[in-house]
C-alpha cells in the first residue's frame, strides 16, 4: 500500500459547518457547537464550509468567524481543521476570492493559523486550475509567514475535467514549479458534479456514480491522498447512509462527508470492525444473519426449509429444492454462508499467520468452523481459506485504520475501549508493528 | 455546467439515412423521405449515411444523393444535417475516400454546403487520428471556400483507443495546430466496439459497457461536446429503448441513435418531463406507479397489505411484516415513495427557489405532500427537500434542454403545446433566464 | 479488431506453479507436474512462479529449477513458457532481485532460454516502472545473447498506478528509447489491487472491481496486449467460476488465471462456443435452459403456466398475468427467449453472411425459428436479426479465438474433434479466412 502523504493514513469523516448564519444572535452559533465535539460525535476532519453552506452575503462575516472560532478552540479540537474557501475552474473572481479568504483565515493577527491544517479548494477543474489553487495557497503561505508546503490542499471533485484530472496527479505532483504534494483529501461532490454531467433522474434522485467513485479511489491510491464520498443528503435515512458506506468500502473510499454530529458518529464507527462475529445465510433473494445461540448459529424462518429423509436431506430455500446426502448438504451449505469476523478475529488471524511467517511457511490455511442449526437440525461446517502475503497484506487495511484513529484520536479511546474492551484494543494496536 | 461549444446545447436524437439503395427506381429514396421528416419525428440531428448504413458500391452515388437531397430540401429542415462518410484508424485509403466524400459533398457547385452543419467521422482511433480527421475538414473547408472551422466534427467511438483519447480532448483542443474545438458529438458504437474489445455474450446480445458510457458522457462534459449513445437495434422493443434512455440520462448522456422515425419521435420525447407528476411506491421486488384518484394516490394491488390493529398499524410488503404505530408508518412509507415531478412542478420549484433567492436566502425546504389510500387506508404523507443553489442548478438540466429544444425546434413547438397547454410552455421558456 | 503484437492473439488460461517447495525431496515437483501437462489440461500460457506461490527463501533454488524443468521439458510443452520473476514498483532491491532471476533463467548455459517465451513482471506501477522493468528484459536480452524485443513482458496489474498506466501504453509504445512492443498479456491482480486501494469487505471477499477490469481490457485493446483476470480463490466452487469468465468475456477479458488443472481445463473450454445450440426462457426471477424434445423446445416447469381461453390465451410468469391473443402470446414470448449458438450454428451464420455479401449484399436478416411448448401448448417462434458487415465483424470473435487455439494447439485437435466433430471443427478453422 502506497503511504499517505500527511499525519492521517485514513480519514473516515468530513464534516461541514456553516461559518455564518444571518439572523442569530450569534452568526458563529453553527461553528461554537462543531469546535467542541468530542469522542465519535467529532469527525476526523472539520470543515468550516465558507462555500455552499454560507449563504454568499454572509461570507465575509464567515471568515471572520472561523479566526475566531479556531484561535479560540483550536488547541483543543480533536480533528484536524481545514475550512472550505469559495473558488470556481470558469470564475477568475470566484478564485480570487478564495485567495483573500485563505488570507483572512490564516492572518497572524488572529491567532488561528496555526490549527489550521489546510485548505478545501471546491469546484476545481483541470489540472492547470489545481495548480491555480495550489499556487494560491503557496502565496497564502509566504504572505502569512507560515511554512512553504505546510497547508495541505482537499478538493472537491464536482465535474467531469477535476474527474479526469486525477489521472494525472501522480506525475504532476513533484514537478518543481508546483507544491501539489500538498494534496490530501479527494472528495467527490456528487450534486454539482450530476449539474456538471447534465445528467437526470425522473424523480430528482442523484445517480451513484460508481465510476467516479472508483476513480477518486483510484487517483487517491496512485497519487497518496485519500478518498471521501459527497454527502449523504436525506439525514433520516440511517440505513441507506450505511449502505453507501460499506460499498464505498469496497471501492476503497472509506471516508464519507458528514453534514450532522450523528452522521460523524456513524461514520466514525461504521469502517471499524464489528465487536463480535456473525454468520450471514444466503436465502437467495435476501442475506439473514444467523442467531448465535452459543452452541450453534440458528435459522428458524420460513425462507428455509430442512428435512431428514430417508437418503439424506430435503432441503428448500426460496424456489429450489435439492435432495442431498450429508457430504452435499454440507458444501450448498458452505456455498450459502459467509462469516464477518469481529476486530478480535482478525487479531487473531494476523498473529496466526504472522506466527507462521516466523516460522518459514508462505502460505497457511485459515479455518473458519461453525455448528448450524437449520430448521432444527444442526450441522458442522468448516472451511479453509488460505492466507499468503498478499491476502495477510489486504487483510491487514481494517487494522491498519484502526491503528491510525487509535494514534490520532486519543480523544475516543475511551469509546474504543468500552466498545471493544481493553485487551481486544490493546492487541489491534499491537499487531502488525 | 460547462457551454456545449456550438448552437445546440442538447441533442435528443441522432437518425442516420442509408444515402443510396441498390435496385430502388430512386436510389435517394430513404434520404428524401427523412428530408421531409418535421415535429416530433424529425430529429435533432440528422445522419446521411454514406458508411455501414449504405453499401460499399453505392457509397459514391451516396455522396451525390447526399449532394441533392440536401440542396433540395437543406434549407426547409428544422434539424442539424451532419452526414457520415467512411473514415478508419488502421486504414489510410479509407480515409483518403472520406475526405474524397467531403468535398464532393460540399462542393459549392452542388448547392448543399450551406446546409451541412458538419459531418460524423466514424471509426477514429487515438486522438492523432482525431487530428488527422479535423484536418480533413480544415482541407475540405480551403478547398471548397467555407470558413475555417465552421463545420463541426462529430465522432463514433468504437474503440479502445477512441475511448482512451477522450480523456486528452480538454487538453489537445486549442492547440494551435489543430480544429479540434469543432468538435460536436461524441456518439458511442457499441457493435464495432464490442468487436474492437473482442467481447463475446453467450447469445451475442451486445454487452450494456457502462464504463464506456460514463467515459462518453465525462469526456463531452469536459471538452464542451454532447454525449449520444449508439443505436438500439431491437426496433419492436419500445419500452427497452426507453429503459436505456432513462439510464444514459442518469450518466448525462442525454442522446442516441435513432433508427425510425418511430425511435426518432421516442428519443425526442423521452428526455422532456412529464405533463403530470406520479407517484412511486417500492414494494420491494417492484415499483409501481400509484393511480391518482383526485384526492389520493392509490394503490389496491395484491403486493402490499395495510390493515389497522389495536396498537396501530400491520404492513405486508412482499416478505416483510411489519407493526408499527402511525408514525412509524408514516417513515416507512416515505421511505417507499417517491415522486416524478411534472413540467410543471419543475418550473414551480425553480420559481420558488427563485424567489427565495431574491429575498436573501439561501436554502429552503421543499416540501411534496400526498395523501396515500393503501389498502383502503388514507395516510398523509410529506417529504421536505433542502434545495440549495447546487439543488437548484443540477434540477435546471431538464428545463434547460426544454428550453433548447423550444429555442432551435419551432416545428415542434405545436405538439409541445399541445402536450403541455401553452401556459406551461411559456412559463417553462422563461423561468431561469 | 486490433492485431495482437505476438504469435497468439488468444489467451485463455495463465497457470502458475510454485518453482521449489521446502520440504519435499525433489522441490521442483509442482513444476515438472506442470510441464508435463498435455491437451486442455495444459494452459495457453505456462508461468513458473518464482513470486508470491513460492516462499522468499526458496526463490533462488526455484530459478534453478526452472531452468532444470524449462531445459528439459520445455521443447515439448504445448503452450508458451512465462516465468514470474519478483518485482516492485516501491522496492529498488526487488527489482534488481527480479533481474537477477531473469539472467539466471536465461544463462546460455542452462539450456532454457530458447523455451522462455517471456517473463511476468509483478507489481509494476506507474508507466516508467513498467519501463524499467522493459530495461531490465533488455539488459538480460544483450547479456545472455538474445535477440533484443525477442522475450515478451506481461505484467500483473495491482495498484491503482498501473491501472492508470495501462491509459499511457498506446502512446509510449514504440518510442525510441523503449522496448515496451514486448508487452503481452495485462494480468489483473485483484487480491493486491484490493490491498493497494485499500478496499474491505464485511466478510473479507474481493470486490468484483468492474471498472479495474474494464480498464484493463480496454487497455489490452487499444495497445494490442491481451487482458487476463486475475485467480480466482474457491478451488470448489466450479460454477462461480464459470460466471466470473462469462463476465469477463461480456468485458473483453477472455482469459484467466488459473490455480489447478481442473480450472485450467475449465478455463481453456468456457470461451468455445457450445457443441449444441439452446434455447433460454426468462422466468422474471431466473432464467432456464429449455429442454429440446427433437420437435420442441420444452418448459413444464411451475414459474410459467399458459392455458387457452376463449378469447386468446392467459399467461402466469411469476407475479405478471397477461391475457393475450395469438399474436400478442408470440411477440411477448419472443421477448422472453434468447438462442445461444453452437459452434455449428455460428460458422453456419458466417457462411451465410459471406455468400450474401459475395452477392452484393451489405445487410440480411438472419432468422431463428423454434416450436415453444410450454405447460403442453405449442407455439412457434421466429425472430430476425439484421446482420451488417458489423455484426458479423463483432459475431467473429469466438471463431477467431477458436482458429487460435486450432492453430496454435495441435495437442488440442483431438479433444476438440471428439467435442464437436471432425467436420465442424474443418468448417470452423476455415471459415472467414
Amino acid at each position: 500500500m502506497m503511504e499517505r502523504r500527511h499525519d492521517r493514513q485514513f480519514v473516515r469523516t468530513f464534516f461541514t459547518s456553516p461559518t455564518a448564519v444571518e439572523g442569530e444572535d450569534n452568526s458563529a452559533k453553527m461553528l461554537e457547537g462543531a469546535a467542541t465535539l468530542r469522542g465519535l460525535q467529532a469527525p476526523d476532519v472539520w470543515v468550516p464550509d465558507n462555500e455552499d453552506a454560507t449563504a454568499p452575503s454572509m461570507r465575509e462575516e464567515g471568515a471572520e468567524n472561523i479566526v475566531e472560532a479556531v484561535a479560540e478552540h483550536g488547541a483543543d479540537f480533536p480533528g484536524e481543521i481545514h475550512p472550505r474557501v469559495v473558488w470556481h475552474r470558469d470564475r477568475p473572481a470566484t478564485r480570487y476570492q478564495g485567495l483573500q479568504q485563505m488570507l483572512t483565515i490564516t492572518d497572524p493577527a488572529g491567532g488561528a493559523a496555526e490549527h489550521i491544517d489546510g485548505f478545501v479548494i471546491p469546484e476545481v477543474g483541470d489540472i492547470d486550475d489545481w495548480k491555480k489553487a495550489d499556487e494560491a495557497i503557496t502565496w497564502v503561505e509566504t504572505e502569512n509567514d507560515l511554512e512553504e508546503g505546510g497547508l495541505t490542499m482537499s478538493v472537491i471533485v464536482e465535474s467531469g475535467a477535476a474527474e479526469l484530472a486525477m489521472g494525472d496527479l501522480r506525475e504532476e505532483m513533484g514537478k518543481p514549479s508546483n507544491n501539489l504534494e500538498r494534496l490530501f483529501l479527494l472528495v467527490d461532490g456528487e450534486v454539482d458534479y450530476t449539474k456538471d454531467m447534465r445528467a437526470m433522474t425522473p424523480t430528482g434522485e442523484l445517480p451513484a456514480w460508481p465510476e467516479l467513485r472508483h476513480n477518486t479511489s483510484r487517483g487517491a491510491s496512485a497519487a497518496g491522498c485519500i478518498a471521501v464520498d459527497g454527502p449523504y443528503d436525506d439525514i433520516r435515512d440511517v440505513e441507506g447512509y450505511r449502505e453507501r458506506m460499506t460499498a464505498n468500502r469496497a471501492k476503497g473510499m472509506n471516508g464519507i462527508w458528514s453534514l450532522t454530529p450523528g452522521q460523524v458518529e456513524e461514520a466514525n464507527t461504521a469502517p471499524l470492525p464489528p465487536k463480535t462475529g456473525s454468520w450471514l445465510l444466503d436465502l437467495g433473494s435476501r442475506e439473514v444473519e444467523l442467531e448465535d445461540a452459543g452452541d450453534a448459529q440458528v435459522y428458524d424462518g420460513d425462507h428455509l426449509s430442512l428435512v431428514e429423509t430417508p437418503d439424506g436431506y430435503h432441503l428448500t430455500v426460496g424456489n429450489e429444492e435439492l435432495d442431498v446426502d450429508e457430504d452435499e448438504l454440507r458444501e450448498e451449505l458452505l456455498d450459502r454462508t459467509a462469516y464477518i469476523p469481529s476486530l478480535d478475529d482478525a487479531v487473531d488471524s494476523m498473529e496466526e499467520f504472522e506466527a507462521a511467517k516466523e516460522a518459514g511457511k508462505g502460505a497457511i490455511a485459515m479455518t473458519r468452523a461453525a455448528t448450524l442449526r437449520l430448521d432444527g437440525i444442526e450441522i458442522d461446517i468448516e472451511s479453509d481459506r488460505m492466507w499468503d502475503e498478499a491476502t495477510y497484506q489486504a487483510a491487514m487495511t481494517p487494522i491498519e485504520l484502526f491503528q491510525d484513529v487509535y494514534e490520532h484520536r486519543p480523544d475516543q479511546h475511551e469509546e474504543l475501549v468500552e466498545l471493544y474492551s481493553e485487551d481486544v484494543v490493546e492487541r489491534a494496536t499491537a499487531v502488525g508493528n
